[in-house]
């Protein structure tokens, strides 16, 4: 018997979040109460306490549970080498298409701790799982904070946190679980999506590209409709496809990044494949585009569009060329439209185009026209927080948005004074 | 008859800066009037005078001049697909061997500026070849300054440049043409090494790695040594790849970045293969620690040392990618010596090692050994203008060190109100 029974998704009313229905402009949070994130979906439990782990006094340890009755988990994780002990663990965790909870701190990233370190990662698991009466091997452990942290204080105090979490758990606990998971983020970021008996919900914190930076990304989603792991794994690879790898605020790719995606079954329903993946979809590009918004120092929220490709990989290469290009973000901090530093940065691409036959326009402006000036530079507005880069390299039908932000004065403050 | 005769390389006395003995600290300035970087070697004039490009209205038209009896020459460029014009023009003028003239101009870039820039392009050359009788297809052109400037403004200013610097020429002009070239840097860059009876001399302005940004690099470098453009060639490549290539000051790679080598051979000296390459690569290290030195909005200078690597392109792979974190650039302006940003970078590489094997010391303090936290991170003092990183990959003998900046305040300012 378990919390599922109680919080079925005929709970959500139609003031719940639709993610699938709107910009993805962080529209979820307005929702408000009704925002339930990880416990939006049956099935699931979750709690968010305050360990002692920041030195803030604010929570910095959640905890999600699948309560069941399926346990059908997937995850992608960092590409980086260099691995956290906590990813290294989850990594093995995943491996059976199992998970019954995941547990997350922040205020340490156990990276680069040696082995204490990963005995405390799985000293943490062991924790969750005699809490909950499952096995350790079925626990996720996620971290998050500066590499290098993992003494006997931080384990004494993780643990503690787990204690605290597993006596909190609630059915509606996804909000506290999503403000324990913060690090410099400014607010929580949930969303959920509500189709005709199933539900997916979800949490994240910041920020960038999955494989990206400032502090690490972590996202935890649920949901309750009735899938195999094999179904999650191949959704939700399609999913952070397009959604997180293509976000990319500052180009530095995190140890820690993880998105675990976990199945209770609770409410009976297989959706049709493609329904599932449009949902899930819509869940993470609504996290994404929070992620950018929120991220570390930003006064812009670029998408960079490149359309006329002969490949969606050589758009995604071109736009990531440009988001990182720091000449190009200081240029936008400045509310400077310099187009040739888009151009400059584009040329350092493999992809396939003609330098002196592209389009470049700036927030619908066409500033360059076939390797020459068109419109003056003047006529672009850059003095909004939304700013869109078009880049037509006019050989191919193919397309890709990456999102980036702006290299500003609060960006260079935050990360040269970082302390999580 | 040329001004050669006056102008040999016993003139040179023993305060000529020699860049081969010191640690390239940008002493060459010092040397005082004795230091004239293109015109130190016999045979060559320069002039550097005022046109009227820059709006500051100072100096920003250079000229250098060959005057033989040799004229080979190398050279190498921006690898950027986006290629401004003069780097265009220019890579067809050193197609053959030979060049007479290098004629440089700051206050717009030429680049992107369709048809009209290119005629541009060819018009100076040609007026160049007029004022000098010689061929258009012997002169040399580079520019620097925005992308997209290049108008009818540009154009008659860079010719009435090419006019008032023909007139001014002077087998002692090395460091007006060295002030002419200047966009953001504080001060002109020169270096010269004289070896017995042939000498090589050079100038440069900032800044970045070969291919890199801020505002583009140029450089000229001259020897009366006699030597074929193959040697010629063959020697600047191998030591821009040491050199030049490896500053990279904030990843960002210009459109018209140039190294340009001529021989007048007016020395009579054909030197060892080995001494001339140990020579030019003297002057370019120099110069290219001047540019790191001077890189827009620093307060750090960075030299990435790594060690212990299966090749040299591995460790220059795991140095590039540190030098091009923000966030480790970022916590270095902020004296902050955060290594798990050093390991977060370099495991995005295909470098081979092991980053549970790596050892990072910062400054001499050893802060990772192994995979764990080593000397506490308080040790490391960074509070001076020069930082060391060494990064010991422990798996093979190969060695390089990259330079770079921190990422400053300054910089996102200085890029973010650009106007050259």
């Amino acid at each position: 018997m378990t919390d599922a029974d109680q919080h079925d998704a005929d709970q959500h009313d139609a003031s719940q979040h639709d993610a699938s229905q709107h910009d993805g402009a962080g529209a979820g949070l307005q929702a408000g109460t009704t925002a339930q994130g990880v416990t939006a979906a049956a099935g699931f439990r979750a709690a968010g306490v305050t360990a002692g782990l920041k030195t803030s006094g604010k929570p910095d340890v959640a905890l999600v549970v699948n309560d069941g009755p399926e346990a059908a988990v997937a995850a992608v994780f960092t590409s980086n080498r260099a691995q956290a002990h906590p990813v290294i663990w989850s990594r093995q965790v995943v491996g059976d298409g199992i998970a019954r909870a995941v547990v997350l701190n922040s205020g340490g990233a156990n990276c680069f701790t040696g082995p204490f370190g990963f005995q405390t990662t799985h000293l943490t698991a062991e924790a969750v799982a005699d809490a909950l009466g499952v096995g350790a091997g079925d626990v996720v452990v996620c971290s998050t904070g500066l590499i290098g942290v993992g003494d006997q204080t931080f384990r004494d105090n993780v643990l503690k946190g787990v204690g605290l979490a597993s006596a909190a758990l609630s059915p509606t606990g996804g909000p506290d679980a999503a403000t324990a998971i913060m690090t410099t983020d400014t607010k929580p970021k949930q969303s959920v999506v509500t189709e005709d008996g199933w539900t997916v919900g979800g949490m994240a914190k910041g920020a960038g590209m999955l494989a990206p930076g400032l502090a690490t990304m972590l996202v935890v989603i649920t949901t309750d409709a009735l899938l195999t792991s094999d179904e999650l794994d191949q959704a939700l690879r399609a999913a952070t496809r397009v959604t997180f790898d293509r976000v990319d605020s500052d180009g530095c790719m995190s140890t820690n990044d993880t998105v675990v995606l976990m199945s209770s079954g609770a409410s009976g329903t297989t959706p049709e494949v493609g329904d599932f993946q449009e949902a899930l979809t819509a869940v993470c590009a609504d996290l994404a585009k929070q992620l950018q918004q929120d991220a570390e120092g930003a006064s812009h929220d670029i998408a960079i569009e490149v359309v006329g490709a002969v490949s969606e990989d050589d758009a995604v290469a071109v736009g990531r060329s440009v988001a990182r290009n720091n000449l190009f973000k200081a240029a936008v901090f400045g509310n400077d439209p310099n187009w040739g530093r888009v151009l400059a940065a584009i040329g350092t691409t493999d992809a396939e185009f003609d330098p002196y036959a592209v389009d470049v326009s700036m927030n619908g402006v066409r500033v360059c026209h076939a390797g020459a000036p068109d419109e003056p530079s003047d006529a672009v507005d850059l003095t909004g927080r939304e700013t869109h880069v078009l880049i037509d390299l006019g050989v191919g039908p193919h397309a890709a948005t990456i999102l980036t932000n702006d290299l500003t004065h609060d960006y260079v403050h935050e990360n040269s004074a970082y302390s999580s």
